[in-house]
Parts: structure tokens; sequence; C-alpha cells
């Protein structure tokens, strides 16, 4: 499916009201160890905490008032869920969020802050989707994905867009790549408003479908991920595999070990917590740092969500990272 | 020695390049808590990560172009050591700071980043006193004290004047309490600019000579600090316990094991990293909460400066506090 600049303009205008302009921040610490010009676009400023409100307000809002009132469903337990279900609660839906039963506690108490109705099902996948399944045939109720979706693409294009917006002379825009929604929006805006702008995924080497998928130009399905960028563990979907294999200028890999390291640094730096898929950008970035020299760069962060409850120790993370 | 009012105005216009006017962030979830309207000051957001550039700036910018050639000194090895620091870089100084050589490298390293030269020194305040002493008699250098100075009252004073030209309706505006320069100046700015406001000072319980001092009228020096909140173990000092103990409305305290789980509490809703210093108040508004009801209420974030390598897990934050 085909996914055109009109699109994205109807994306961005759709999705104004629901949608926070998040800052381009500077970040001097990269800077300096990059020398390059590094901004992070910082989704947590979101109020949900992370940027997945793009693609669910663009897909909600496409919804009938009859749609709406039988209400949305989705399997997701992480930042997809609060989108959906805080959409839901902005247009007067009800949201139905399918988790497994051994989620943790938090997780189920931040599905149900924005009102929306948690539905436990016993763990694994295809429970989940059965779930989903029937409260879809009983309700009447539709499902929203989370990332394979023409109209998820688009909605989550704005973030990108916004960046243009901003500034008209990026190098650099870096993404990570999980389900592949984000990076092939953004590929898409790039593509659109910003041709000169290279548009780069970036992925746990523990989780590196994408990576394959794309030096191979066909879509691998067989990775087992087994990474701490929770975020990211999902195979790329089909509608944005198609789309980053002909817009995207690379993939590159961060290393397993690096990822809690990078992020903590980023705390400690910058004072503003992101989730650890968020320091897989940075992490690739660093061992691809003769690239970036010069450059003006633009990393998005994609959220702020993290259990603080499971954290440990960041350890001597300058000794770490060098 | 007398502040008045025209000190904290000249204050503000001398400190004006230096300091960054930070936002009065709101935060919903205390909104909800607490049944009130809060905002936090965040002074994370100055270019050091914390509030203390305010008092240093004011102090610093009034040395001659003579006494500056000769440096200036500081025995802290904290938030006040990083503002010195890069106030005498600002004005073509040189800065010594006197650190123990048991002091975390991550702390050297920083007092460092802004072309100070670290000066270490045998562990113990004695020490600490005759090291200063020595670069100030070989030097010529000029000590900066941390807060026990009417020209770093008067500094400090400008993060409340910012807050009321920003709001003229605030209820209660809360500061952590330490050595007192950020609550005097604080309670000197609402005196002169917002005489509706009260002041309170927050205090750790495990360090709270200032608490003491306050309800009996008469400065208290033997209580020995025993917190994790590391920027509030000092003695309130001789200027600011003069002015806090007319000034202040009231002083509440703030249960050890509440200090902790508050700041991750805080970081989790907010996404932003503040300092264990800073979720005392936190915790003493929470004790306090009979009060608040209604209330607008402004907290100053002091700064973010948290050493992440020394951190353990959160744990079940929500259990703790209820």
């Amino acid at each position: 499916m085909n996914v055109s600049k009109f699109d994205l303009e109807k994306a961005f205008s759709r999705t104004e009201p629901y949608r926070v302009v998040t800052p381009l921040v500077p970040v001097p610490f990269l800077n300096e160890r990059w020398n390059a010009e590094v901004w992070v676009k910082h989704e947590a400023f979101q109020p949900i905490g992370a940027f997945k409100i793009r693609g669910a307000s663009n897909f909600i809002t496409q919804l009938s008032r009859e749609e709406l009132d039988k209400g949305v469903v989705t399997h997701s337990s992480g930042n997809h869920a609060q989108a959906v279900a805080f959409m839901a609660k902005q247009l007067g839906s009800c949201a139905y969020i399918i988790m497994p039963e051994d989620s943790n506690p938090l997780k189920i108490k931040n599905a149900r802050k924005w009102g929306a109705e948690v539905q436990l099902c016993t763990p694994g996948i295809e429970s989940r989707l059965r779930t989903a399944e029937k409260v879809m045939h009983e309700k009447g109720a539709i499902m929203v994905p989370p990332f394979d979706h023409p109209w998820i693409v688009a909605g989550q294009a704005t973030a990108a867009m916004e960046t243009f917006m901003l500034r008209s002379d990026v190098d650099y825009l870096v993404i990570p790549l999980g389900g592949g929604g984000l990076l092939a929006g953004s590929a898409l805006a790039a593509k659109y408003f910003s041709p000169e702008t290279k548009v780069i995924g970036a992925e746990p080497d523990q989780a590196k479908d994408g990576y394959i998928g794309f030096k191979k130009g066909e879509r691998e399905r067989t990775v087992q991920a087994n990474t701490v960028a929770d975020g990211l563990r999902t195979t790329v979907g089909e509608v944005p595999f198609n789309i980053i294999k002909e817009e995207v200028a690379d993939i590159w890999l961060a290393q397993e070990e690096k990822i809690l390291p990078w992020m903590f640094k980023f705390w400690q730096e910058t004072h503003l917590i992101i989730e650890p898929s968020c320091a897989v950008p940075i992490a690739a970035m660093d061992t691809n740092r003769d690239q970036l020299k010069g450059k003006r760069i633009v990393v998005v962060i994609t959220g702020a969500n993290v259990d603080l409850g499971q954290l440990t120790s960041a350890g001597d993370v300058d000794a770490t990272l060098g």
C-alpha cells in the first residue's frame, strides 16, 4: 500500500489536536564526543510519555462515530496500548487492552490510567490474538495495529515533519527500529519534505531482523530477539518494511552490552529519562562515529516509560563506554 | 547583615546573563494526589544542572578585575563547586576547588569540567579548610561561600523572583533546606514581591537542625546529619538563619524512608531526573497534605546531579508511598 505526500499532510492536520510538537533538545556532551551537532526530538514530552500517540491518533480519528461507539482493541501492553487508551478517552470511545495475566502490575495500572478496560488472558501470542478476536467479535470493536498499517506509518511520520519545520539542515535523522512504523514514516517524511536528509535506522544487534532484511532486500522473520531494549523486540511489519527497504539510507546496529550504559549516561548528562530502546540509536551512532563528524543530526527519543522497580546499579558507565 | 529589596533587584540584573529563567512545570500526578495545583521550578535546566549558579554569579560578578585575576576558591565538592567553576570560566578567572582525595572520581571529573583546578587534600573538614586557606594565601584567591553570605542569599532569591514574575497567585513556595541560602533568599523575595505567598522550608527528619532552630528561635548546631539527601546535610548558616527565623512560615520534615521512593516516583511520573534532596519537599508535603488542598503551590527542584553508579533498585515505590 502506497503512503503519499498527501497522506502525510492529512495525518499532520488530523493529529494536530492530540500530539505535542516536541522540542529539539541540544545535547552538548554528544556534540563534544562526536564533533557534531546533535539534537534529540524528545517524545517523552507527549502526554503518554511516548511517540505512539502520533500513529494511534491518525488511525482512531479516521473511524466513524458508529465505529468509535463500539470501541477499539489492542493486544500491545506498552506505549501503543497507552496511546490507544488515551485516544479512545479523547474521542469518547472505549479501549479494550488485552494483556497476559502475568504482566507487571505497573503496566496493568498504566494501561487502566486513561480509562481503558484491561482484559487479562493466558500468556502467549496465540492466546492474546484469540482474546482480541473474541472482543472484536463480541463488541464489534476495531483493532488498532501498533505499526503494520499505512495510517499508523503516516501518523508516525509527523515527528519527522515537525523536525523539518524547525530545521531545514538535518544531515542525519536517526530512528530506533522495532516494528518499523516510525522509521518508515520518517523516511517518507524526508523523501517528501527534506530530501537531503539521510534517514538511518538503529536496531539492537540481538534483534536485527530489520538489518538482515534490509541488507538482503527481503523481510526477515526468523530472528529471536534477545535484547534489553524491550520496545524493539518486534519483527518489522510488512507495510513498514516495503517503505524502509526503498527509502532508508542505512541501518546501524547497537551492541547489546552498550545499551544500558548509554541509557544511564544519557540520564546522567541530560537529566532526562529515556527508555532502553532510545539508547539503541546512541549506542549505534557511537559505533559509527567516524561518519558523524561535522554533521547535523537529529535522534528521535521515542519514550521514557522505564520500569524503575526493575532498575539495578548503573555501574561504572564511563569505564564501559570509554 | 540586612538584605534589602534593592539588593535583590541588583542581584536580579547582575545574574541575568548567567542564569536560565527555568520553567514552572505542572505536575498532574501531584495535583491529583493532593487535590491542589502544583508546579515545579525546574532548576536542573541551569547549565550546571542546579540552582547554585544564582548565588555564585551574584557573588563573583561583584569581584574586581584584579580579584578575578587572582582566582576564586571553594571547598565544596557538589553543585556549588560546579557553579563557582562555571562562573570563573565565564569571567576569565581561575577556580580552585578543594576536594578530599577519597572523592568519587565522577565528582572530581565534574569539578574539572568547566576548567577548574582541583586540589586534593586528606579527608576531613579541618584539612579542607587548611588547604583552602593555603590557596587563598598563596594565590590571593577569594573564597566563595556556598550559603552563609548576603550576596549568596540575594543571588538565590532570583529563583523565587522569577516565579513571582510568572505567577502572582502562589499560595505556598516550598524550598529544600540545607545551608539555608535558597530558603532565606526565597523568603525575602516573597516578603518584597509576593507578600501573600507563604514560604515553607523542607528538611530531612535525619538532618533537622533548621527545624529545631526555627522552633526555638535560636540556631541549632549539634545535629548529626544522617540522610540520603546529600545536598541537605549541612548546618544552616548564620546569615540565612536570621532571615529564616523571621520570614519563613513553617518548616516541614520528610521521613527518611520516604525520600528515595519519592525521588523514583517523581522520575517515573514526570520523566525528569531530580536529585534526592529534591524529593525532600515532596515527601514533607505529602505528610502535610491536609494543608495543601485547593492551594497553588510551587516547589523548587534544586538540581539533578545524581550519581547513577550508586543507584540500586527502586523497589515497589507505589506500595511504599501508598
